[in-house]
């Protein structure tokens, strides 16, 4: 495979949606990740101690894959990467804070989300209204703080209910949401209070932009904050009576509490009869971060939250349409967040999708066809002084920990637990995968990797 | 009863708000109206074809008023009074056109409403957060179009969803509803569509209203507009199989759609705890327009919408509010809507009303306290090159047609049809209240009655 044959994989041609054609009716679609939710939480992926009736029951109904891979193991970059469809090699926020200023990064006003492609060419004017999406946030955003040009309402969604900062959304709690450009005060937490459960008011804008969506086509990006620390549910549940300790039951009510908010909206969908015309996913935004031991959040994947081994990285992802994707099926493609805009563009027969997206679109796999597994996915990481890179290439996985060191690699089809390199055994995987590495990523100023890090 | 007397009674102090003094828990407000249906409508006024279970149930825990008096006997004046507390010798708005332009008034940005109010003296700027209120009004504004000073949102309201505009208003299944300052469209509504009925649009956003706004005082301003012409509602539900017109079961079905929505916010309110701390009211802007014979919307009263007599000004008054209200009560209190704004402001221990109110508190015939009724309330109205104005003081009704014309005076506890004027044998009564109306008004420039009208 040449490095043109490499670039190639990377940019394969949306052909619907390059000539501007759309289905007859556009789908609806629901985006649902929780946060630091482990990829084996779910009872569909094998999970034993914490009960997802729900997502179980989506995944009978659906298409489950073994093998899809969030944006980052770690938050804000994993959601720029599936806001831009760009990896980390090229997409804006690349970690939780700048190498260059400690503080967060922004998404630039260049950027093009999922949200504004879904709303067409010239939506910042007077875009084409009939085509155009709906489009609702409601949960944690991560990319953009108050007075950046990383805001919500200025890429792509009409409505917005969250919160803007990581830092902030570790409180279940908090004192004010934002709510589009104005911070909402939730009184039912003043004083100590504990009444306004974050994610439970995420769930109940849902159901809102459900209701009032209905007869037009939209894309809902449901995006709460559990089961992420703190640990803390409002009820414990069917996790009272259990001799865990109280952060276990917490934690698994939390996954609960996400599941239900799954079935919620699944039921809004019945009721309200867009059940049909509706793609829905669920997804975590990266590894489990908690991994309490019995809950085996990540099953074999070595590694967690921040880890950039498959433990980090991998994430459950759920996705049903009725009638469209064949119920119960299971899906080994490796695909990851950068996919998921020219997905959804591809099925809106969206135009206008930027020419830096990184993703392809994964609908052929969606509907039952044939879809090519051989291509690259990329990630970058930053920690402190150093840099990690991977690279998964069908059964291959490739990490590299600094520009100069050399490239370790796992079959995972062999050693799923990541434990044995067996570079030196497969000079030829090596030689494509550091090809790849070379043409896969480009400098950011934020977060300087060439240049001696100043720490 | 002297002239200084009769003004003092239309200002009577509100004692404990003028101290500036609040409740320790401020109370809910919910103000429910319906748009031209008529008092005896409801099962709970004596109606026999339409049913209106959820309000008579209401009326059954609550408070009925059997002679409260909408604003204005038409749509917009009515609403001004209410918002204002002016009556229509003083309000901003006091008919559905200017006489002087043809076209709409709205309110003046000087003009304070009830949710001004509530929200406290400071509201525009850095308002006392701790203090006030949430409010919302869902339904039709009518006081002022896009571009006006009399929008919702700069006259108290931080929530608003309807029809600025009343002649807008009368398409039941509009294509768009104004959503604070922007156009949203109804696409249910598009190509002839009739799925999005707007006052269910706008009890589904009262309904979240009270969620969202549970843990603090809220002024929820509920004003759907059905009954109103068209008459057209999307279920006959119990009548369809009546022998009526179709008009005849599409306007029962009205009336109890809206008494179902009663229903709901009502159980909304037990669901979320509140109902304890909310007072609830449920009336109509005016008296019926329809008048269909069969159900004998207003009773005994004389005329309907548009007339100065009873018919067209008293409505339904139903106030509820356990544990304050005693259950089940009638009080034949005369009041108004000019009353409303007072009456809350007190309620809730509000400062800064303004100085040209015109109406009182009820708060004490609410709360089963004494009440003096004896105090004139005031009416006026412009038809072509009409001038009509009407007093109710006691059991006397005064009307006089024209400045120089001649008060009509009846006597309501004999006569509750206005058949048979009986000024000359009340010469007393005649005169104090022909020395009421030499001052309970001031010349509106949009509305000018002592210069000759130029048609």
């Amino acid at each position: 495979m040449t490095r043109r044959d490499l670039l190639a994989l990377s940019t394969l041609p949306l052909a619907r949606a390059a000539r501007g054609q759309g289905p007859e009716v556009r789908p609806n679609f629901i985006f649902i990740m929780a946060d630091d939710m482990g990829r084996d939480e779910l009872g569909c992926y094998g999970q034993k101690l914490i009960r997802t009736p729900h997502m179980d029951r989506f995944a009978a109904e659906g298409l489950r894959f073994t093998d899809c891979y969030a944006g980052a193991s770690v938050c804000a970059p994993s959601r720029s990467v599936l806001m831009t469809g760009q990896h980390t090699g090229h997409t804006t926020v690349r970690a939780n804070a700048s190498r260059r200023t400690g503080g967060r990064v922004a998404l630039r006003t260049e950027d093009r989300t999922v949200a504004e492609v879904l709303k067409g060419p010239e939506w910042r004017g007077a875009f084409d209204e009939e085509r155009a999406y709906a489009t609702g946030i409601f949960g944690k955003w991560g990319l953009g703080e108050p007075g950046s040009t990383g805001l919500p309402n200025d890429h792509g969604f009409d409505e917005w209910f969250g919160f803007l900062n990581q830092q902030h959304a570790h409180n279940h709690y908090p004192q004010y949401l934002w709510r589009n450009r104005t911070r909402e005060p939730l009184r039912g937490n003043r004083d100590g209070a504990k009444r306004e459960y974050a994610s439970d008011l995420f769930l109940r804008e849902a159901l809102h932009f459900i209701d009032r969506h209905r007869y037009e086509p939209f894309f809902l990006y449901f995006t709460p904050t559990i089961p992420h620390a703190a640990f803390e549910s409002p009820e414990l549940g069917e996790y009272a009576g259990q001799p865990w300790p109280e952060e276990h039951k917490h934690y698994a009510a939390m996954v609960t509490r996400f599941d239900t908010a799954v079935g919620r909206i699944m039921a809004r969908l019945k009721e309200t009869g867009l059940d049909d015309n509706t793609l829905v996913f669920v997804t975590s935004d990266n590894g489990g971060a908690s991994n309490f031991a019995p809950f085996a959040s990540m099953g074999p994947l070595r590694g967690r939250k921040g880890s950039i081994t498959e433990g980090g990285l991998r994430v459950p992802m759920l996705a049903r349409w009725p009638g469209k994707i064949r119920a119960g099926g299971v899906s080994a493609l490796p695909w990851s967040f950068q996919d998921v805009l020219p997905t959804m563009a591809d099925l809106a027969g969206a135009r206008g999708i930027p020419s830096n997206v990184d993703g392809i679109s994964i609908a052929p796999a969606l509907l039952g066809k044939e879809q090519n597994a051989e291509r690259p996915l990329y990630w970058e990481q930053f920690s402190g002084p150093g840099f990690e890179q991977a690279v998964r290439l069908g059964r291959w996985k490739a990490i590299r920990r600094g520009l100069q060191a050399p490239v370790a690699l796992y079959d995972l089809e062999a050693d799923i637990g990541e434990a044995k390199d067996v570079a030196a055994a497969h000079p030829g995987v090596v030689k494509r995968i550091t090809e790849y590495l070379a043409v896969c990523r480009t400098e950011s100023a934020e977060y300087p990797v060439a240049r001696p890090w100043r720490g």
